[in-house]
């Protein structure tokens, strides 16, 4: 039979302890607390305009508040918050008020709900979060544009299926990330317009009878308008749910960026060496760097997606208006910001410090016939239907690797002896044609990788990136 | 020991057929058909234009496109076509184009890779079918504000927890739902500023040594812009998965819906009666009616967020540019499409023809003392401090539930006895006060239920339908 | 442009401080410090029996490990352990045990590596975790058990489609989710299997040149075995996926009970109360019970399953054997194992003081022609096709609708009415049949509401519960 | 304003026959039609032992059953099966039942419900596809255990952080995956015991008032037993996600495998050469073989994981016992069945058709320091505490280092001068110590790559397939 000692001491609390623990939200949304406050100042105006307290009581009413943030502000940095002293950062607020000023300190709470106000503090908070992502992703794309243009000559091969295909430059290479990255500002920008709405005044979920002037928050909060509707204002996390989303992607992004910093710094492929800070060693193999940082990135991956299933989760089924449910709509966020803060931070000082082994690249873009499209390009560009030039550039590379050469190592009689029948053939022409630099600045279409191309491209982007 | 031949059958297919049957896509992509040619055919006049073919070579793939396209469309409607006749819509075109117009149709593929081109057809797809979703969208929010204008007046209990808190009326409720399909329709419109780029050009991941014009493509096709790096161009799907988030993010709003949808149709709330035709009944109960639509929807909802989940697994770690990987894009994308249009489609009409139990609501809005914050409210405003006015209304609560009675049944010398030590009350001004209409309509706040707030918002609303 | 200046600050710390910061796992991998020991016990005992450590180099090392232990207890309890002192809970280990014995504690790391380290502590760790809620989940089981025999009479309506269907108990209802937790134990039981599996000598991938005892410290350990292939043995972490994937299971379950907690505790199904310390009520309405726990319980489902998806996702396309990507493989977990305890702890403790409001549930049995079924079965077994039959009962039913009564409120002249040209029936009889304890009652198949066969079922059960 | 004819013509139905199309299953649960049969077939036999139909009744139905199998399935195989013929599997059987035997038809439905139905159907399915997948696992273990065997000398670099670590040998590193896949195997077989359960007689929901004899119709079937609880029986589909989670884990591991695939078939790698029929080529590149089938099955992972993710959202939160919702359990499931089938199928070939590059692994092997360990380990094991034993081959690798060698190219005079104030060493007993397959060998503990060891593990494991 269950013998119910054996783990009653399992948790250090009775059972009434335990339901109290789990209840609590104070430990993870004092994160909010001057989100909080901030949206109680807010409120507190707005009634004193409205004539619903008396200009003496919003006036204390302000001045304890900022004395309780002041004094959590100070508990917090010394380290002597005891995070068990309230269930969430809303009564905790509200009891410290009171013990400031006395039972007055109830009247904040006038024509409000928790429901309306943790939607508000969740808002502010992400808004604030939000903005400075927007801010370490452009310092991100800055760096990655001036590596760019560092790297606009620097050949390298490109891949498809992991097989070298074509010549490309690591500079071109680079801004295929750039502009992913770009998109993701875009989408952040894009999250703002529906995050920053203010659900102050919609009440536990039907509004309120007293005359609040919620357009008047809304503005004093830096919203950009009033929700309209009060039940959508304390039942939706949408907002929430939008950003993880948009930060799933980023994540993603940032995920091929590491697979592909990580085969890079490998033996096999020794195309870049990552400093020093961002790498672990080994005390016995000094020549070993474990890319540590683009490990974690790339695992980190399934944290932030993680967190947007849990929520979707959470959600799914759920009717209206507020349900407890929702109190689960912190954590992952929470984590998510400071992941995702801490990587943009971090990834672009790794990418700074890296050493980029030009010489390997460049040979690894010589080898393994990455010109063979140019040779069909041109074979094309001779009339020969571009079907058939594919199928002869094909014997012709069966015929160099036979000679254990490479195309732009052919002489003249190899050339006429593989093309003879279809064409004459400059073996010296050819060879500048086919020569890898060559080859990367015939790609001269827009977006492609040939210098001129690049260049432009980049300082299209510095301009925008100057706005910023 | 494993005894091969044991399996050996389980397939109707040797290990080369099941190979190809793997790798095959016909079956699904050939869904693209129309978008596939389409991209062919700006192709083919843009190679016209720079005169890398000749015009008679463009007249002559044109036409032979076009016939393609008509033979494909008519095969299809008549049920005799082979999907396995070619292992993808690419190939399938090309063959049939060549069959049609003989070697010369294999100059369409000239600058031209199956990178750039499956990425073409799945942004010209998916930026049809967005906006067919968002006609649809816009369709079913004027539905909801129809029957939300008709209910402006129909009070019902509003709940938190599932626990009836505040009355509201069901126009109100169903603005809730208006402003979350709204936020989905403009996400959806956010999406389709990065569905809507060419990537017509580039390559197979570096773009071409032809001398294409990637801009003319793109404005032939309807698109934006040419996107600014090839390898971006083909190594990307954030465009898919954007559009399966935003997808989802309207799926979990309908799931809600349906919550309440099965809620109110039970035999507990019948607040509502659906349709014949959107549930199933019972031979033998005749009164059952399963709301089979509302649970479906809830279902589905599962297979939106698990498509989504899919392609964020499949993506990844994956290194630049493109990777067979991606292949996996297609079927839960399509998947998703269909089972969003087929729901923007149903959902609406469920609503439109089932019937609203107006008494029912109303009933249930009376019953359980949802008034007690307007009690609270009122004492509030006549200067006691909220969180006494609270505790007060508390007792009252209390008082009038062993009574078996409403607040608003409450006599003179009941009031007498709760409030007299704090307030003179006139039991009959505070009858009206706290008649459910009475307190609906005290809430008038912006984003409230009072009717005149809400007339406000559906008109403002009307504006804006209008305009789409 | 970017103005790096502004987000400087964001961070408390420079560059290579915040690597640090990204890269240490102590504070969380802490959970892990009496396993680690433990493992470094055993490690250093079989070292000395290898002759590999002299015995008074194993003494010396055991004796310092130990201390080691008891610090680090007395500090986590005291609040004074600085979760910054190391990079990670081995790394911490081996530092006091130097600091402990001096140099000679380095002679500890010999014949192992932090790779076969760290996944022998998470195998310990997860086994006595699994063992806990193992046992939690026979406690939970058994009061489900109690519950159900306590209401093996309340007759209540069955549903489906959330539509009342027909009549069972209470108790049976309740077995239902009896026998899933049975499972979720099994399934635990069966994840065990594969949890205890010693990795301990698996080295950094590779196994060890050092002549070490790998079945010593599994026994010792008290695995079940150790690994058979080193590589397999550093970089799986399926044991946790599997554990993960129960819980989720597990938690599903939960969230469907909690549903229909939150359901049978709304005004409109009033079929349960819940006892004050599982809910929150309202100061201005003291009838209103939000059900918090249930509410919790449904929404931390999305957490649980959000670890497993964030593990899935990160395990995702990693080469073997060890990266660092692994690292990940903790927060996850350990923050569902605190939930589901938790959770086991409380859940059984709500349903052990709810109230079960037997006549209201009666009452519903009773209403919306829930024995039509048992018409039929009547009706077909007296030779009626089974097709047919439902067709008469939904007439029977339309009748005594209209009439505004129950099929057991018919009176003998109505049965003849309906039935008439089919059966002579005996209205007495018939009425017996039909009443809700007889329905019940008559479903005595395996598995059934029925009293003797529920009770058979309970007996069997208590058995099964007494052997554990 | 919103102009609903726009989209009145996107799908070519009207209202009510988009909702019969949204309801039906039949287009893939015909699927489950010989399982549906099947357990008719065991009802049918079960009613007649009870004496609940005649044996005239009873041979009539079973033939009729027999004569609806055999023209469905010669239907299906001709391809001329209309998969609108009916809304699901089950009313399709009995249509087609009524109509070859007529009214009598309609007694097979006696005492059974479409919900035990249709979970009986889906347990029968699954276990058998189950049984398949085993099989399929067997063999395929079997071919990694021969390939181990082969290549049990073969000497590899050993990878953490894809950084080269130690050497050891593919036959070591494939027996990972065996073991892997071994415990897959084990899940599967685990996951039996809860799919193989009848709720064959479990009704609607509350079994049944007919003399039904459950553990008759289980045992018919080839169930263990039969469920004990009828609720349960309809309401559960935890064996579904079982199984989809132990395939998800199975696809993990192949998606890990095929990462390793891909880049040792890569230029950099060159660890092995797919054959053709696994790859795709270039028809300009000749040397180029993309890994479509690894990059698919790395693909697939994704496929898999969001089918129970799929089913994890659909279930969350729903209420006993069957809800409509369920139906989205099989799609899923079916095309998880599907793919994983298909896989296990293939990948084995390409394994075994894979060229393995043994020089270029033993030259990758002897090339990095890989052997830096076994110098420590022989310099602790020389009594050298590990720690300092590190930190001198740190100076020894960097010493080589500068002089372009590998460690066990070293002379005496250079360890005299490396070593010297440690230890008296033998540069030719060194050097032997030091080479490769002495560094692979020495590994020779329980599950390490030594010869010995690896042949060991082998015949264990042969003697485990022997019995399968």
């Amino acid at each position: 039979m269950a013998k119910s000692k054996l783990w009653g001491g399992r948790f250090e609390a009775n059972t009434s302890e335990l339901m109290e623990q789990f209840n609590a939200s104070l430990p993870f949304d004092i994160n909010l607390m001057e989100y909080d406050i901030k949206g109680s100042l807010a409120h507190v105006k707005m009634l004193g305009k409205q004539n619903i307290l008396s200009e003496a009581e919003v006036e204390k009413i302000t001045e304890g508040l900022n004395r309780v943030k002041n004094n959590l502000e100070a508990e917090l940095k010394a380290g002597n918050f005891d995070f068990n002293e309230a269930e969430d950062i809303h009564s905790l607020v509200e009891a410290r008020l009171t013990a400031e000023i006395g039972e007055i300190g109830g009247k904040l709470h006038t024509g409000r709900s928790r429901n309306d106000q943790v939607a508000v503090d969740l808002r502010l908070y992400l808004r604030d979060q939000t903005e400075q992502i927007m801010d370490l992703t452009i310092n991100f794309m800055q760096i990655i544009l001036d590596l760019a243009e560092e790297h606009i000559k620097t050949v390298m091969p490109g891949y498809t299926h992991l097989q070298r295909a074509q010549a490309l430059t690591f500079g071109h290479h680079l801004l295929a990330y750039y502009f992913k990255l770009k998109r993701d500002y875009e989408r952040f920008q894009d999250a703002l317009k529906r995050i920053n709405v203010s659900p102050l005044g919609a009440g536990a979920l039907a509004g309120s009878s007293f005359n609040l002037d919620r357009d008047f928050t809304a503005k004093e909060l830096g919203f950009d308008r009033a929700c309209e509707n009060s039940m959508d204002g304390v039942s939706d996390r949408d907002f929430v749910l939008e950003f993880l989303a948009v930060a799933s992607n980023l994540m993603l992004h940032l995920s091929r960026l590491s697979e592909e910093i990580i085969l890079w710094n490998s033996k096999e492929f020794s195309f870049i060496e990552l400093a020093d800070q961002y790498t672990t060693g080994s005390s016995i193999m000094p020549q070993k760097k474990n890319p540590d940082l683009a490990e974690l990135v790339r695992g980190k991956t399934g944290r932030v997606i993680g967190s947007l299933n849990q929520l979707m989760y959470t959600i799914k089924g759920l009717p209206l208006a507020y349900n407890k449910d929702l109190q689960e709509d912190k954590e992952g966020l929470f984590d998510s910001v400071k992941t995702v803060k801490i990587i943009l931070e971090l990834y672009p000082e790794m990418l700074k410090t890296m050493t980029v082994k030009e010489k390997a690249m460049k040979k690894a873009a010589a080898t393994g016939f990455l010109n063979a499209t140019e040779l069909a390009d041109y074979l094309a560009a001779n009339e020969i239907p571009f079907r058939q030039a594919h199928q002869i550039v094909g014997e012709a590379v069966l015929f160099a690797s036979k000679k254990e050469k490479e195309l732009d190592q052919l002489q003249q009689q190899d050339w006429d002896e593989i093309l003879g029948e279809y064409l004459d053939i400059d073996a010296e022409e050819l060879k500048e044609k086919l020569s890898v630099e060559a080859a990367v600045n015939s790609h001269s279409t827009k977006g492609g990788p040939a210098f001129e191309e690049s260049k432009r491209v980049i300082n299209k982007e510095k301009e925008f990136l100057t706005d910023k």
